[in-house]
């Protein structure tokens, strides 16, 4: 089962995650990201869902054409920040 | 530039689109989807993307695990539900 980070646990793994902020509303990392068009965000969110089913660890994510906004966080920790979701962050940064 | 139907056009034409909806505080067609778990999911998600990019006419959508929702609208005819969201409504649904 995995477990929450505390905030300095989070914190500090956001310190080595650029772009990825704290959304404290959501509980959750957040990213948001911009493409040319639709075509190129899906090509993304595709990379991003290969990379969730080998981590066994999946996004909560919205799409509008080229614009995708990603919380990041564990159902099982009590929808809250876990290294799980520190994990995935990671993976999807170095798509870029 | 796709012009927005009237109230009885969009109603008329919901009639005919089984498990849709529409959702009034988005002015948008509504539908909401549940797989057995996310490769389904995304799975289903990747077969509307390309049929997406075939009308030209892209979806609004949420996806968090299992569950996918679903609302169109058309910017160009000011946010409001026009013949395109109607197109792809039954397009996504012929893929069930």
């Amino acid at each position: 089962m995995p477990s929450a980070l505390t905030s300095h646990e989070r914190d500090d793994a956001l310190t080595r995650l650029s772009g990825w902020a704290f959304d404290a509303s959501r509980n959750a990392l957040y990213r948001r990201f911009e493409f040319d068009d639709f075509s190129e965000a899906f090509g993304f969110m595709t990379r991003i869902a290969l990379e969730a089913e080998k981590c066994g660890h999946h996004p909560e994510w919205l799409n509008v054409y080229n614009r995708l906004e990603i919380w990041l966080t564990t159902h099982d920790a009590g929808n809250a920040v876990s290294a799980l979701d520190i994990e995935l962050a990671t993976r999807i940064a170095a798509l870029i």
